[in-house]
């Protein structure tokens, strides 16, 4: 059902110098199928460093509630995911629960403490974590982690390489619940390397959405460059995507920089290594963020919408997550209905203050459609007709003109299908 | 399909003295039914006065504008309601021509000017009006308002009240576009009589979304307190319901009280005849909102969300829109599912700020299902069986604890079926 969403490809797939990722089937959900997954940052990576942007939700999940702590205040060397279970809303029980799972990781992986650990827990809310079966997966995962061989940068160990590429893999799949495929990304610009994996489907709205994405790059980056990167890099990927306007308990979207890269330590804009870093994260976020969009819960369609000459990028946002979430708008596109009405409507709606409705217009592909406010003077039944084809295809484009400004944004959304209603209705029955 | 919502009794109907309705076939829309109405107040009704609430999407129709106006400066004597074309986004076109239906009502029914005349429209965005159909079913359903014996309060002339009772009756039928069921209510408190129609289906929002409503009552009010009362009673009905967030570009609220009653005028809420009329006008108000829920595209469940213990009514409607509007909390009452998870996450997601989550209780029907942010303790599979039963009924509440205050709010919502998407995708290609 994915929109032009391939499986990966183990041959694309980067690794990257300084972390080991070991997955395992712990049991936590029902479907047999690994669903722990742990990344070890090597010793030898001691410059490292880790950024994190999480979930806004006020119903926010125990992992996350740690992980923002042990961000702020530890030094982390481990991450820790399970799909299956989400360990949110349960609460005092739930925030030991998921400590005592930081306290396995560290004794199983000899780290300081565990406040080294960041825990990331993804799947049904309200219930409690197995701890017996958390326990043995932690175990065997640590285990397959260490197995690995510590990759250096520009290793020429073929069968180290391949391996990580199997560990990433395997890991990119161990997190999914009702994603239909795996997400993986690698980039490189010159001696710098990013890759990345992700997990998303329902739920998928700006301010991080049941939404996990884990970066990794061999860069040696500073921290508060890492922490100010990782937050733009969240902007323009996993917060200009929605499928369905909910924002989960769990969201979280983690960078890594290992520092076990050749360069040195790139710590402002003006480094040379800057722009390069700042393409690769980038390249691999959007394109993952995109990716779940391609995965959303019976998505048939991947829609791009432009909005234009707005008089500030929030107002372009707010007309941008209007029509990206209206359900009339998202069922005409199932439909490939050029219903410009319920577009309109909803760009209307979107509670911008002010706005003179005469001097709106909106392009369907790169058809003028509407203009001044109205149906524009030359779109008829022949354009009409093009623009229906335009529609037909599984990805399109909307552009919003607002006639205000100079401001613009791009939002990336799904159609509402009938295998919506019926994975969300029957996802946990 | 529609929720409890049986077909109007012709019988419980109460014709209100001062006012006559013609509704005729005039062709605007394609199924052969009546799709235009003419709404006269009689020359005896001098003391009549008229209040409206009108939608607040920028993307605002050509006859919303216009009667805005009509209303603020004209004194009206006659409502022209069509069906099957909205008007909405056709630019000064679209301006003209709805002034030119007024002109022509004024002059069928020998009205001082158009601007006594207030339009409306639903149907298809950005279509202009059929001028030449609008115009001769203007015609006929003047004729057919006159044809009708004026209607003096208490009459007992059996014929007119049959025959009011009809035209009330095929009204409510005229302006419906997705509606499966007539919408028309009467209520009666003593002296006071009220009576109203309504049309709505999908796109219902609070702020008044795709959504006519019209009621009379023969009460005296003085055009001040009807201007209050139409506000206040808006926002308990027709603003207190949501189908699916996206609000129109033509919804409208009328109210018209003819002045044709046996009573003193109502000008102060210290009138002994305030409180009656207020219950007769929320009475029929209520009703037509809540079956425009019960007759929402596609629904299946009727669904009543309370939001308590609030600090503010504000952000006690925030939570239960944000709950409302939940597409993952829609599919899951379609399937019946106590998925607590999506509930408390779309709680969590209402931006209520400094929410302290471990406050939070919901009650599902009046089983408690959770407590302190979490599963409550006593909730175990018996509890849950219960729960599943209250959610298999057509009808069901959910009561939200919020932990903060004592403001509270009600809102009225439906559930997304396989057949929302099915109408919404195939209802205009």
């Amino acid at each position: 059902m994915a929109v032009n969403l391939p499986s990966p490809d183990i041959n694309s797939i980067l690794p990257i110098a300084g972390i080991r990722w070991g997955s395992v089937y712990a049991g936590i959900r029902k479907k047999t199928h690994d669903d722990l997954s742990v990344l070890l940052i090597d010793d030898s990576a001691k410059d490292a460093c880790v950024a994190g942007v999480f979930t806004q939700n006020a119903c926010c999940a125990a992992p996350v509630q740690i992980s923002k702590r042990h961000l702020a205040h530890g030094k982390p060397r481990a991450l820790l995911i399970n799909a299956g279970c989400a360990n949110a809303a349960t609460g005092e029980a739930g925030m030991a629960d998921a400590l005592a799972t930081c306290e396995e990781v560290a004794s199983s992986a000899s780290l300081a403490d565990r406040n080294a650990v960041l825990p990331f827990s993804t799947g049904v809310i309200l219930e409690r974590l197995p701890m017996d079966k958390m326990r043995a997966g932690i175990a065997s995962a640590v285990i397959q982690a260490q197995l690995l061989p510590c990759l250096e940068d520009a290793s020429h160990d073929a069968n180290a390489y391949a391996l990580h590429c199997q560990a990433w893999l395997k890991a990119s799949s161990a997190i999914m619940t009702t994603d239909t495929i795996a997400k993986i990304r690698s980039a490189r610009r010159g001696a710098i390397v990013a890759t990345g994996i992700a997990k998303g489907a329902g739920m998928i709205h700006p301010n991080m959405a049941t939404m996990l994405g884990f970066v990794a790059t061999q860069a040696k980056v500073s921290p508060l460059l890492l922490r100010e990167l990782t937050r733009e890099i969240a902007d323009l990927s996993f917060n200009a995507i929605t499928i369905d306007g909910d924002t989960s308990t769990n969201d979280s979207f983690v960078v890594i920089a290992t520092g076990k890269g050749q360069g040195t330590l790139i710590d402002s804009a003006q480094h040379p290594d800057y722009l390069p870093l700042r393409e690769c994260l980038l390249t691999v976020a959007e394109h993952l963020a995109q990716s779940i969009v391609r995965d959303g819960e019976g998505a048939t369609k991947f829609v791009t919408i432009r909005v234009e000459n707005a008089a500030t990028v929030q107002e372009a946002m707010q007309v941008a997550d209007k029509i990206a979430l209206s359900p009339l708008v998202k069922t005409a596109f199932f439909a490939s209905d050029p219903n410009l009405g319920r577009i309109l409507a909803a760009i209307g709606n979107a509670g911008v203050v002010g706005l003179d409705f005469s001097k709106v217009g909106l392009k369907i592909g790169e058809v003028v459609v509407a203009e001044q406010g109205g149906r524009a003077i030359h779109y008829n039944a022949t354009e009409e007709k093009k623009v229906l084809g335009i529609m037909q295809a599984p990805e399109f484009s909307l552009t919003v003109n607002l006639g205000r400004g100079s401001a613009f944004t791009n939002k990336y959304t799904c159609d509402y299908s009938y295998d919506y209603i019926k994975i969300n209705a029957e996802y946990r029955t």
